[in-house]
């Protein structure tokens, strides 16, 4: 039995994490050993605290951790984000963040249908470094206070994240983008640049380095253009949700926090939040989730099945009747989940 | 007779300049008197540098710059733009940075026509702090190395550029969307928020708070939706990039950099670059350019020329035979020029 986290967290984290357990279910996956954590903001609010002291070891005893949303309103961001998912990232060494995204047959695109068509992207994520460091703080009052932010870059940081990035471009279609901003404005770009430049030229890959604005552009205007993208965290965090929004909904979007030494267990989340706007009712769309699950079934090995998801998930995705309201469909979560259950049973 | 100090630059800066006077004379305004500067990156590979050692003296004895592009392959960025841009836009205080966008009738989109009927957004960027700081370096070696890069936020720097946008914001539609990241990532993010916030409070507007992640997916999947955009210099940068590409082209954007105390002169620039690709080849789109002059003379007070330039740059945009081909047309830079020139004559 390979052992797994379940954080179903806030929102509509337990609606989309429900469908995401049925559909493992319904491909077949039964070695999985599920450890159900009630880690959340209403934990938060009971307790004190998003997971308990011990929860960090408790989380180590497993092979993944599979995460469906956190965050409610009322409990500050800071809270639930560096009490939960920000401490998993760092302290389990994930250092990649995976973000694959692409379109599928029936789901409107904001777009040009004609731009849209075999759109295909993973956006490789820098995860523990970069401008999402703790090194930053307020000074002082009045018109002369003052707020700083340090970003840090370590070689060690860039090459083993560029190590990734240029591995996966290498298996695709061999074009590598890198995200900067080295245009002489931000410090830290040109050896970000210098030193992912030194790793790519150990693959059989073209590498094209994109100053971030242009490259947002362009992600819009030829999307069809990209394969994999590598940014920094900041702007990883960027492009892998405008690359969502191109593709017609973030609600789609997968993601996958690695540790590829594998010393610690990985973390499996989709994009989207835990949406209070919609949650409860039976709305949310269940496929980033899914998607997510099957992200997770690939870095156990399971290649099969994923494969077998993704599939149900395209022709699902594929019939307005089963698809939800933010990709052009008339289906709740419910009806997605059947569907997908079915397409995997048949 | 009004100053102005015309820098051409490099590659198409010069020939999209060209447009913008001969625009500037259809346009009937005759009492600009103009002071024509060599900087560019040819200078600097003729004497060493991008401008003369009292060039900024120079510069501060005209009321406007009007500047077309600057950098050029073998001179790098920090010197072109460090040596040029960047203290332009900081020792004048140039501190708003307004980069208007719109779509056009017959210029094509990426995004679907029905998403991008109406989009008019106002991208106004803090343009001397934050992101585009001085403090940063690269320390040690080996797999040690690291650069550090430290963003700065200052209460003033903040209060002064919210109260413009607020302004803006006002005077269009009411509405204010301020890009963040506060979700307790990006330490100085919440700083930025509070006293946005705070100045936002004494105008008649609403303001919302997103993400920087979800606003660069929303822009794209509901542009129209949005009006005044406030970024910080770095989330200014990318959104102004972004909406240029949504609405069709960079080629068409224009930025002016505005010091609104009238202390220094302000500078006008379209947001495409030197483009070396297609440089000396008359293919250069000069909207970009005629928009950020139309700019310059609003900032000047002359609304109505400011006016007819506009109506003019529509009724060329809606002809292929007079738009260049980066927007779908035929034209090659002189034709779009005789257009606008025959416009504003007829
Ligand atoms: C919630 C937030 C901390 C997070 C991030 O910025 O990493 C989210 O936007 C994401 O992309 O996973
Ligand atoms: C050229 C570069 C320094 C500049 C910036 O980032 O400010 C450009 O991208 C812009 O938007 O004017």
């Amino acid at each position: 039995m390979t052992r797994i986290a379940q954080i179903a967290g806030d929102g509509i984290g337990p609606e989309v994490m429900a469908v995401a357990r049925r559909v493992l279910d319904a491909a077949g996956v039964t070695d999985l050993q599920w450890t159900e954590l009630d880690w959340s903001c209403e934990r938060y609010a009971r307790e004190g605290s998003m997971m308990p002291a011990d929860g960090m070891d408790l989380l180590a005893e497993h092979e993944a951790v599979l995460l469906g949303a956190v965050g409610w309103p009322g409990v500050p961001d800071h809270i639930s984000l560096w009490g939960l998912l920000i401490p998993i990232r760092r302290a389990f060494d994930q250092y990649v963040n995976l973000r694959p995204m692409r379109t599928f047959d029936g789901v409107p695109t904001p777009v040009r249908a004609d731009l849209a068509e075999g759109v295909d992207i993973v956006v490789v994520r820098e995860n523990t470094e970069g401008e999402y460091s703790t090194l930053g703080g307020r000074h002082g009052s009045g018109a002369a206070e003052t707020a700083l932010q340090t970003a840090i870059f370590t070689r060690a940081g860039i090459e083993r994240i560029a190590h990734v990035a240029a591995r996966h471009a290498a298996e695709r279609g061999g074009t590598l983008t890198v995200a900067t901003k080295s245009n002489g404005i931000i410090h830290s770009m040109p050896f970000w640049d210098e030193v992912v430049r030194e790793v790519a030229q150990e693959y059989p890959i073209e590498v094209h380095f994109e100053l971030i604005d242009a490259l947002a552009a362009h992600l819009v205007m030829r999307p069809a253009d990209y394969d994999v993208v590598l940014g920094s965290n900041l702007f990883g965090d960027i492009l892998s949700d405008l690359v969502g929004g191109v593709c017609g909904s973030i609600g789609i979007a997968p993601s996958a926090n690695i540790d590829p030494t594998r010393t610690h267990p990985s973390m499996f989340e989709p994009v989207h939040g835990s949406a209070p706007d919609i949650a409860g009712q039976g709305l949310a769309n269940p496929v980033g989730m899914v998607w997510s699950a099957a992200m997770m079934l690939k870095h156990l090995g399971k290649e099969k099945e994923t494969n077998r998801i993704m599939a149900a998930i395209t022709t699902t995705l594929a019939d307005p009747a089963t698809r939800t309201p933010d990709v052009g469909g008339l289906a709740d979560t419910e009806t997605v989940a059947d569907a997908l259950v079915d397409h995997l049973r048949s």
